[in-house]
């Protein structure tokens, strides 16, 4: 029988701040298992991280300063809406400079590099545990062509981006002709359904998934399109 | 306490035919509760639903006619990767036709009307459990700027396909930037997590969505974005 995937929200952690270790709030808030994927929202690695900046609540321009500072190409621009190109390789509204769960004054930025907030996360998790598991670091973009925005991941540590199923046959015996799956958005999306975006529920454990995609991983090396691959940017 | 989120496989359901009742096949299979939402797979939709066509195993242009037939435009095209927009306005590959988990000699299309299909199980399941639950009809396309493919929804009923936040306040207080949630994606994206590619596994049960998001929807309404509000066409 197969095992059923369980998605938990984890509550009571604190309102983060610079410095905290996000490691030691969760492993104290939440019984984690071996092959847990941890999935933490970006806000609360930004905030850990210090990427908090101050902005003028009352002037526009201190925000869309901030943007374009963040963003190393504008791609679109339609009133007020802007999609840039981070440093990171995101396309994305605003740089993914965020004023929402923030404290008046500030805007946040995203992590530096958010594989490597994952793997500070899963080592931590680590030395506080003795388990082995899997971090995702989580963002809640826009995309072309379709209304609503969903979660996806910006960092992982110990667990795939994208698996491979390449000579893999389908039910019936035959090759796949969709080969490359991205696991860790869609555990970003479904770890999304029980944050919500009003609570205060910035981390959530996804128990069950295939043990085969608890390896290294990669945002940055897997998911990042590159410019020259991709159509429509 | 807020509540975990369970993601169930749907495990014993036989290879679908066109004309077979998957309300009766689903039911039959897994023990429903009230407020479940149910996922099938395009595949398994198609199947009953009769769309699938011959095609020439042999002939890549047998295959290659049929994504035109099914394409209102053609978006872009590289190599052997075609991007389409279908009758529904969804931009995906190859018009969502498809030859996997398909009979040598076949190729599946798109239902003609994915909310419809999803309407047509939630109905049978209601007739056959008494029960009401939200069904989604999810498939996997590929995104602009991020390598590897999701599950996303093209048909709902009984669901949101995208949750309003607007004037929702933040865990600080303040009014949420980012108002529209896509839970549909997000649901069909944690299906998937427990479907796999290559296991005969064409539904799921996501059991523990806020009970506010059962309502009606459609995802033709409420996810397809409108071309002239589209940056990326």
């Amino acid at each position: 029988m197969l095992s059923p995937l369980t998605v938990i929200p984890v509550e009571g952690l604190p309102e983060f701040r610079e410095g905290d270790v996000l490691a030691d709030a969760i492993a104290g808030a939440v019984a984690l298992e071996a092959g847990d994927v941890v999935v933490v929202t970006q806000k609360a690695v930004s905030k850990v991280e210090g990427r908090l900046v101050a902005v003028d609540p009352d002037d526009p321009l201190s925000h869309k300063a901030l943007v374009e500072s963040e963003a190393v190409r504008i791609v679109r621009r339609r009133g007020d809406l802007i999609i840039t190109e981070t440093a990171h390789g995101f396309l994305c509204a605003n740089s993914g400079v965020d004023l929402s769960n923030v404290e008046a004054g500030f805007a946040a930025l995203l992590p530096v590099d958010a594989d490597r907030s994952a793997r500070r996360i899963r080592d931590g998790l680590r030395a506080r545990t003795g388990l082995a598991v899997g971090v995702v670091v989580s963002d809640t973009f826009g995309r072309a062509w379709r209304k609503g925005v969903t979660d996806v991941a910006i960092g992982v540590a110990g667990v795939a981006a994208v698996i491979d199923l390449r000579g893999t046959k389908d039910a019936l015996g035959r090759e796949l002709e969709v080969t490359e799956v991205c696991v860790a958005d869609e555990i970003a999306s479904a770890a999304e359904l029980v944050m919500g975006k009003s609570r205060a529920v910035p981390a959530a454990v996804v128990r069950g998934v295939d043990p085969a995609w608890l390896r290294e991983g990669s945002v940055a090396d897997e998911i990042v399109r590159p410019p020259a691959e991709d159509l429509f940017r």
